[in-house]
């Protein structure tokens, strides 16, 4: 099967286009886990065990785990394998490199992890996309237009004949399968992923900041009416209580954003 | 000590600029070397032992330890922890994020790793730089114009009134100290690079390319008479020969270009 074969199989049989980010932190764990490594193991359990049922997939921030070192790729790893195999998988890492380099982060993602799609960015050119793209079975997210406030000091320089952020959407859509080039396109910004939409109807975009950003919902499900999109939510899922029932919180807030899209779909 | 001031005495102590890069793969090691992550290790810490007289410190490309996993990572730890306390280390890892994960990735580098410098992405923001940033005593690379075919993708679209790279460089050079804010500018485009240095004379410079690449290193070094450079080579020195005598093959090549670098200063 497909990434993008499993992306359709895992939106239908979770009637979901949300989600999970499991940007967990050992500092913001409840009092019943224990505030080490093998307690972030634990929570993410309990968050799979809890929200499986309302969404899609689970998207993986490297960052969070990395800062561990070896011990904290080790809970990445049993993350991983845990979640289970109908899920989608997307491993949020935002490589971007050249060469053998990228050939590398590509077998990381892709073969170590075993993730069904990837982030990249793109800043250095269509050679950091193509060693992803040699994945045939696989999806990559390339950053388009992001949802940081930040975004406005080099994705939105306008060049040639539009922001580089169109840019690069234009180039890596016209150059790659739409079942493989996926773009992250931040919720922050609906009438720009309005226009996108126009640029490219088919292909999967992965969409953060609906929630602790501030991104508007309902414009965000207008501009992708008949469009394969993926909702990501993260903090306002995980962490959506602080005490011992946040597995019960966590299932809750997904079901109720799951249906808030549903209902707009 | 800060990094820059670390930059400056290994620089002096070696005599050198030359800084090698350990993009270590399993699958080159030679036949004296066992073809598995111990191997990696081994054939890393005999690299350093025999280079280490003739360059001013190690970059390491964390690609290549992530395809392993969390044991390939065990690996990246073990070869910082060998490297003498007195050579400068580049966490050549691109990490380009924003908020929470980009203090995340820094954190990761800078604390856990305990590198003295970090390559980073620019494409989404000042935002993604601020982090790393706030390690006032550490040094990042931003992306530049990297040394690649694929530079010309997005690097050198014309935005407003420069190159794209153009206007990453002034910005982030305007808002951060010459000490902290280094580039990453590919020896494959000298003219561009005696460009960048009108714009930014002070700030440290990361030259990849001027080995394998065919980086013009009279061009490079007229460039940089009076500015900090560290010109990094990977492959032509860790693979300079791939017999038995790759670690005597890896000092003689690294020696050789410290002194070719020498005779342009």
């Amino acid at each position: 099967m497909t990434s993008y074969e499993k992306y359709n199989s895992a939106t239908k049989n979770s009637n979901s286009l949300v989600c999970v980010g499991l940007d967990s932190s050992i500092d913001r764990m409840p009092d019943s886990i224990s505030k080490d490594l093998q307690g972030l193991l634990d929570f993410n359990k309990a968050i799979i065990d809890s929200t499986k049922e309302f969404c899609l997939g689970y998207k993986l921030n490297f960052a969070f785990y990395e800062q561990y070192g070896s011990k904290g790729i080790e809970i990445l790893e049993k993350t991983f394998d845990y979640i289970p195999n109908d899920k989608f998988t997307i491993a949020d890492a935002k490589r971007g490199d050249i060469g053998n380099t990228a050939k590398a982060y590509a077998k990381s993602i892709f073969e170590h992890f075993n993730a069904d799609s990837a982030t990249i960015n793109p800043y250095m050119g269509m050679d950091t996309i193509e060693p992803f793209a040699d994945y045939h079975s696989k999806i990559f997210f390339a950053l388009g237009l992001t949802s940081n406030q930040g975004a406005q000091d080099f994705e939105w320089l306008v060049c040639d004949d539009g922001a580089l952020y169109e840019e690069i959407i234009k180039k890596i859509s016209g150059k790659f399968s739409e079942r493989q080039a996926g773009f992250v396109v931040g919720a922050t910004h609906p009438e720009e992923l309005a226009r996108i939409r126009t640029l490219i109807p088919e292909n999967l975009l992965l969409i953060p900041g609906v929630g602790a950003q501030g991104g508007n919902l309902k414009k965000v499900m207008i501009a992708n009416k008949k469009s394969p999109i993926i909702i990501n939510s993260s903090r306002q899922i995980i962490y959506a209580s602080d005490k011992n029932d946040f597995d019960k919180a966590a299932a809750t807030a997904t079901e109720t954003l799951r249906n808030q899209i549903n209902e707009l779909r």
